[in-house]
């Protein structure tokens, strides 16, 4: 019998068109139409276990999935296949095998997110999908310094969309930080975990500055009161990207 | 009688979705988008000249457009009421009141293209349909030096392709050249005016690069050929983005 191997794929992807990474009954998501290239390539449908979840229409710069498989193929050689079998919106990045002790989501150790937001009167038409459009000036400034209260460890349950199945709310945001480059403005959150919606919660408390509504030590205040009341909207998925899943 | 008013619109949009600017009968086309807005907006459906044509799939960063209508609305109230009408993958930027000499495309005095390519082995799923992916490494002084040759008043008939209705195929580039920004590599071209398909044809000649079929002087020699069958391919349009247009 052929020894099994676990590779651990490298992938990237555009959220647009899909149901988001994980397989649900009559939609398309990421990992159906992954399985169905490795089906092509691998010549059997494998389970895959990724390293998060994401939700419609929300990217990843990099993401991570592993399968355990008897089929002899080279890594080099499953990359350029696999490439050569999906869309143009997914991308597999590298493969390489690892023991079976790791484990794609129960290994993770820190992940990052990028938020990006064109901020200016009229869309940007080219990053349709691929920014959320907020129309008046935002403070990047302001904006960084209230990023800031999100360090360290907290609870974060106020930060957290009903539906999510978490008992430990508690998360570390080791960096956390707002940039501007041009119209786009950019938040960028690292930590060991994220709830269900966290960052988009986080976003969009944040760009309750646009309407004068946030000020420092709001967000201190906001997320020591876990009440998800307290927050801004749920920015919407199209902002949104895995941008790094640190093992 | 209301006095008759000649308005141009600026407008910009990513082509991938479309079958081009130009209606066409059984195709979803810009024009025809935008004409539907503006039947909203403007409560009549008025006819529209464009600046110049776009092939199916190809963006535009600047394009514009004149219109003649009787209606009162000022310019500033139709950009908002027309963005808010239109799909998120084109936008209006701008709109003024021109006089009626003005001509969207006989007062073109010099086009702007860029074509842009994501030179790595691994095509980037967040640019999918908005770059050609080319995977081996390109040698952009090369490009750049060989593109300086289309510079200069020539007969660009052999980078024409069938179907163009031109009688005259002479041309004037401007500016030519090639850069590269980390995986991106981008041909920018200015002229006076451009054949069809011209600028892509062009870029499938310097991608010809790519399997060391092209040395300096080359471009020289196709271009005075004449001969279509000297050149390269096409290249794809999901490349390329008008990118100025200056009256």
């Amino acid at each position: 019998m052929k020894p099994m191997r676990r590779l651990l794929f490298e992938i990237a992807y555009r959220g647009t068109a899909y149901h988001g990474y994980q397989v649900q009954q009559n939609a398309r998501t990421v990992a159906e139409v992954m399985q169905d290239a490795i089906e092509v390539v691998f010549k059997k449908r494998e389970g895959i276990t990724g390293c998060s979840r994401t939700d419609t229409g929300v990217h990843a710069n990099q993401f991570y999935f592993h399968m355990d498989t008897q089929a002899g193929i080279p890594c080099e050689a499953a990359v350029i296949a696999l490439n050569n079998s999906l869309p143009g919106d997914i991308a597999v990045k590298s493969c390489r095998e690892v023991g079976p002790e790791f484990h794609a989501r129960y290994s993770v150790k820190k992940k990052e997110y990028l938020y990006k937001i064109w901020d200016a009167p009229i869309r940007n038409p080219l990053l349709d999908g691929l920014v959320l459009h907020n129309r008046r000036r935002l403070d990047e400034a302001l904006l960084n310094r209230c990023a800031q209260e999100f360090l360290g460890t907290h609870d974060f349950i106020g930060f957290c969309s009903a539906g999510g199945k978490m008992h430990d709310t508690v998360r570390t945001i080791y960096d956390c930080g707002v940039v501007r480059d041009g119209d786009l403005v950019e938040f960028r959150v690292t930590g060991n975990g994220f709830l269900y919606n966290m960052v988009r919660i986080m976003v969009g408390t944040l760009l309750q500055a646009d309407y004068g509504r946030l000020k420092e030590g709001d967000i201190t205040e906001i997320v020591a009161s876990k009440d998800r009341s307290r927050g801004g909207i749920t920015a919407g998925p199209e902002g949104l990207y895995l941008n790094r899943v640190l093992y």
